[in-house]
């Protein structure tokens, strides 16, 4: 544990936690206000928001001011959920992301090949276009990057692979700062030949598409890591 | 963000990370007391509190009473960092660990292998040695299991791996939590052919050796799943 000692507003937040799952509140799911969960919890107005602000940095509830407390999207996933700003070396942390990247997406895709319904590949496909539009238009084309690659971790139905959404967030973010890259043909390709396994539910074809799409990534990487 | 509005404890923690940083803390890194923090960052003894309460249940602070205030093990990486005390399907969550430790670990085993010094995998043996040890008598070997395989993630030089480590805990607790499993033969076995593998440094044979320690595992645990 964190701390040697745990304070009220601690020993408050793990009930709140408990009572988030006893409810079976989702994200987005709406907690009862400031006074009713104060009375529910039984402590006092400032431990309970001294707790709520602890459960907020966790991103386990969103307050909105004048509105209410809300389980938050990704809940208990923070935006650094393993620490990234307490390394050092930056570049070799972008090459490792990518190292993760490729024991990961790989097999990610294979995954969500064997389960993807044509819907889902429908909505792959337009998150690829996405992509291709901010390349087109000359905008920065990171979130919709992330969120292709998010798309696909979620048809893949593993429960923890969309939870690393900060994760690849993160790479993607530090890759095209480290490359200065604007999107490059081999991406809008790679990420075409991706769907187009997926939409055929062929886990081999997609394995393959992910796993060159990375390789062409990764070389670039390599490539302006050695020209520094 | 996980709120829409940052209160000066908020503020207050990000300057106290900046400080981390720019000083080059590490884990166990000592920081000045409550009174010279406080000053430092000017503001109340109150709010400081607040900011290093925040921090500690992030696992970036860690307070001991009477001794002072130290950068955390693991710095930046909670418990319970991708929020599996909110996936409400624990079996669902114990298989989906076990996909995800059989696209990282396999990969984790081979960099290993590829860089492990003599005296790096000699203490990877003693780790090995330390669950047979349990097995013999009788114990949890859940701790030790989690060391030897956190000892590998060390040794790939990757620096997401060790950042990983609570997760494959709670892969090994969840695993053992559900096939009430105490060690088996194979496991034993297993482990002796990985630490042999990385001690030769070959990656090939040592990425074999933890994917088929994998698969044993996987397949106890889909036989134990099928029973229910």
């Amino acid at each position: 544990m964190a701390s040697t000692q745990k304070s009220l507003a601690d020993v408050t937040a793990e009930r709140i936690i408990k009572y988030i799952i006893d409810n079976k509140l989702k994200e987005g799911g709406q907690l009862p206000n400031e006074t009713a969960l104060s009375s529910l919890m039984g402590v006092g107005r400032s431990t309970l928001r001294e707790a709520i602000r602890s459960l907020a940095s966790r991103n386990i509830l969103t307050v909105q001011q004048g509105s209410g407390i809300y389980v938050s999207h990704n809940t208990g996933v923070a935006d650094d959920p393993l620490g990234f700003t307490f390394i050092e070396n930056k570049e070799k942390l972008v090459a490792d992301l990518m190292e993760f990247r490729m024991m990961i997406e790989p097999r990610s895709a294979a995954l969500a090949a064997s389960k993807a319904t044509p819907e889902q590949a429908q909505e792959l496909l337009l998150l690829a276009a996405d992509v291709e539009n901010c390349y087109e238009k000359g905008v920065s084309h990171s979130e919709a990057d992330a969120l292709f690659h998010a798309k696909i971790a979620e048809i893949s139905e593993n429960v923890i692979l969309p939870q690393l959404e900060p994760l690849i967030m993160h790479a993607i973010d530090m890759f095209i700062d480290i490359t200065h890259s604007s999107l490059k043909e081999e991406t809008i390709k790679t990420h075409k030949a991706i769907v187009n396994a997926i939409q055929k539910n062929d886990p081999i074809a997609a394995q393959d598409a992910m796993t060159l799409h990375l390789i062409y990534n990764r070389d670039r990487l390599r490539n302006t890591l050695a020209q520094k």
